[in-house]
């Protein structure tokens, strides 16, 4: 049997992609051979040329006729971000809150789907029968708006999905996290908790959004002078909201500048959210503005290359100039792995002489994510038979299993992409592993993330390419050409000329004799023109570049 | 004039490197055209192929008639390991503490210019004269031993050039820092102070070196089932001694792993450190151990991918394996911009069940560098009419500024790499900028990181590259040969095949009409066959690799 079709009897779980890094889950729910999906997200990586990354679509391919649905807890790139590329294997419906509804729309409007996909809009309390399983959106407060954990009860027990949640009593924007409803399915007894782990390492829970909207608006009205530039999550409703409030209490026009925040103001709007707004400013109007009668919020919180700070901190930007004294927020915290990307762009503005303000500085951001506080209080809500943590990094998931079992939960399992997680009469273990990985949005091709082209990138990435035109003709084999991209500097003319004079005279000496009166075997003479030529710029450079040979007679 | 030929009156400082970055120290101090310089270190950058960075030699070439010492403050790498790239330009002779110079010996050997390089071993109190410049070694405490700070006593001043360097009441190993002699030279009035700003985030001082002993020896002494490791900075010597010690009171034998490990111990005992200790434990020999018995100190806290906890890490270390409950302790910081890397390494641990215990958890762990407590400290003790923040990045430069400008201090320069700053009367100010900038040390080559060999290698490493034989005679041109790397997953043959096609007919149909009747120009015949193949690569892939075109007759 192949290995990715799955066929097996009661409940399982199976993390496709979440379970091996922050970023890409999708989550399949398994009972008798019905499959439910939960999330379908991308991952972020920008390596070797990759746009976004992707779960693998091996095991939806092959188990493509069982998958019923797809329950999308909440609007974020890495909860909604693949879909484009993974529906159109499934096609099955798609269960989602209005404003979740709103942004996967206008995501698949890019990809000429709008039409195709089945998007169902649902409400907190409704319950959605798909075979076997029945599933309730719960209301979590979160970064975004109408994020939901997942009751999903089957005939083997009652399944809580957290989704992306935290314990806030003042979100500004949305409901709390629904805790009588949470604490009812575990009176009637939850079997498993799958649950957010990103934010493990704090131990107290931040302050509300409240608190944040609160500190904004005192730490701006305070800068009387001088333009002021926040970032932030553009998703971040309430957040956006809050810096909205800001710039009114400050007297300072609302400026928003960067396609998400765009498309975000969009969507919203649709959604009924900012009603009372009339419209954010375009950043073009923003400019024969005085600058400290405005406030710009623009995108580019994790030091994205190509978004509107970057620009702006490159001095790029078509529109927005710094100067000495404005002075940048960021209402937001560094994803691990875009620490020197976000330090690559507080450098640039300070050397224009911008004053900068993050997190650490006051309270001016609070994460969407539990912490220990948060998730203790949780447990005690739905007190889980059994525990496995998803969405984190390794260290992430093992965290959490540390505080699980010192908070007294016996049964916990920290799986890995692929692993199939079978429960039983309140037990829950690791019955299989089948394949799955992450795979590169590259251009319009999805490419395995580690299969020969990245690997074959990374070769040229660290030492470049030689490409050899070999002349082979009447047994005599002469270079022709030598091209080379990503080795010499413009002032090493002598250096190729050398070397191209040694590669020549080595396959004249090394192969003119392996070719007299024998028809040669073009491989194997690529192949050995491949490793004298690797040879030679080892020796003169210390390096083994990436060599191609072109044979021609 | 030469931009970078330096011919001024009257006492100059410029940072070589060192100023736009943590690492690559070197800074040069001009007095009349009499040049010396301080350090000569490298930087951390493994990106595209570089095994690391140094300064441009460029001012150096320039100027080297008029160089006459380098003086080097301690032997950390970022402040010695550029000397045998940059020596050799210069050749001057070396002033440095004892230890300095027996690991600027080791590193010499490596390259073959032991003989060459006069080094000069010093003591502190000693005082140098070079021209009109006048240098002492104070000692300073840092987490390396015989860390120095410099007093330059110039005709124009007295400059104190911090060096690394942090207050410790308790180094355990080596001196204190030595504030009475600061604060006598404070009291002769110093000119200006250039000074350490890598930890000036944190306000408040590290707990003593003493105090990391007593909670490793009391962290390890805990667990007595389980192999234990331990990674930290190679050269840290009391920290080094603080494991043995540990490994001692808990009955553990003392392994050291990787080979900058055994480096340190080789010129520790040949400068005279760990007397007492017999030797290290070889790993070959730990292994037939049992696991509970010792001690294993590795390198690789910064996630390098061929240090030994990276392989131990990855299941391919020759000699150590790890299992289920081992225990590794991180006894150092994670340096801005290794995050992930070092993340990556926690992540494969936790997978083989291995507990890990950071500073994050308990204080096993001080910094080598001042916090604002200490800087402040420092003021207090130097009184320096100026201040010039050096070793960090931009952010940690203003960072500083605008500590000494809270402490009082007025005549603040935050300069970058390259620029002039001319001292007189009591003040300082940028008079001119010199060409600078990184160069990557690339197998036995420099290249300059901004130029054409790593953009080269930036596209290649995002889109691959494709090299295409063109045949040429008799009015028609054809396609040979299409080869690409990077670009194709092994799966796609039939796309390499109908894109080869496309080329084909492309070339013949735009290219035969350029040819008839014509001798055509070669550069301009290659540069429309890359234009029409990128151009088909884009509509099909959504790409534009780096093309590669042969043409043969």
């Amino acid at each position: 049997m192949n290995k990715n079709v799955y066929n097996i009897k009661g409940l399982n779980f199976i993390p496709i992609g979440g379970c091996s890094g922050v970023g890409m889950n999708l989550y399949a729910y398994i009972n008798n051979d019905q499959w439910i999906l939960v999330d379908m997200g991308m991952g972020f990586d920008g390596r070797l040329g990759k746009d976004l990354i992707i779960p693998s679509p091996e095991i939806l391919i092959k188990n493509k006729t069982k998958i019923k649905a797809l329950f999308i807890t909440h609007s974020h790139e890495d909860h909604i971000g693949a879909i484009p590329y993974l529906w159109p294997i499934v096609k099955c419906p798609i269960y989602a809150q209005p404003f979740a509804v709103e942004m996967i729309k206008d995501k698949l409007s890019q990809f000429d789907l709008s039409k195709e996909v089945p998007l169902i809009k649902v409400s907190f309390n409704n319950k959605i029968q798909v075979g076997d399983f029945q599933v309730e959106f719960i209301s979590v407060a979160h970064s975004t708006p109408e994020s939901s954990a997942l009751a999903i009860t089957s005939p083997e027990g009652i399944i809580l999905h957290s989704g992306d949640w935290r314990i806030d009593d003042d979100p500004v924007l949305g409901a709390k996290t629904d805790e009588e409803k949470i604490k009812q399915y575990g009176e009637k007894g939850i079997l498993a908790l799958i649950c957010d782990s990103t934010n493990v390492f704090r131990d107290i829970k931040y302050g509300s959004e409240r608190e944040v909207r609160k500190n904004l608006i005192e730490l701006i009205k305070e800068r009387k002078k001088n333009r002021i530039l926040i970032t932030c999550f553009a998703s971040n409703l309430a957040r956006l909201e809050s810096c909205y409030c800001a710039a009114k209490e400050s007297g300072r026009e609302f400026v928003i500048v960067g396609r998400s925040l765009k498309k975000i103001e969009r969507v919203a709007k649709l959604s009924g959210y900012f009603s009372e707004i009339s419209a954010f400013l375009d950043e073009k109007k923003a400019n024969s503005l005085d600058p400290s009668k405005t406030l710009i919020v623009c995108t580019g919180s994790q030091g994205e290359v190509n978004s509107a700070l970057s620009k702006i901190a490159n001095g790029i930007h078509k529109t927005i100039q710094v100067q000495k004294d404005d002075l940048l927020i960021f209402s937001s915290r560094v994803i691990p792995g875009n620490e020197k990307a976000v330090l690559d762009i507080q450098n640039s503005l300070m050397e224009k002489g911008v004053n900068i303000i993050t997190d650490l500085d006051c309270e001016i951001h609070a994460s969407g994510h539990p912490s220990k506080e948060e998730l203790e209080h949780l447990y005690n809500l739905a007190k889980p038979n059994i525990l496995i943590p998803i969405h984190g990094e390794k260290v992430h998931l093992y965290k959490h299993a540390e505080i699980a079992r010192n908070y007294g939960i016996k049964n916990i399992v920290v799986a890995k992409d692929g692993d199939v997680i079978s429960f039983s009469a309140n037990e829950a273990k690791i019955v299989d592993t089948l394949n799955t990985g992450a795979f590169g949005v590259d251009g319009s091709k999805l490419i395995p993330v580690n299969g020969g082209v990245y690997k074959d990138r990374e070769s040229l990435a660290s030492s470049g390419v030689v490409s050899i035109c070999v002349k082979c003709a009447k047994g005599a084999i002469r270079l022709q050409e030598m091209l080379c991209v990503g080795i010499f500097d413009e002032s090493e003319e002598v250096e190729i000329t050398d070397i191209k004079n040694d590669v020549a005279s080595e396959i004249k000496l090394s192969l003119d004799g392996i070719l007299k009166g024998k028809s040669p075997d073009k491989e194997k003479l690529k192949s050995l023109i491949r490793g004298l030529t690797k040879t030679i710029f080892a020796a003169a450079r210390g390096k083994k570049p990436t060599v191609i040979v072109h044979l021609v007679e």
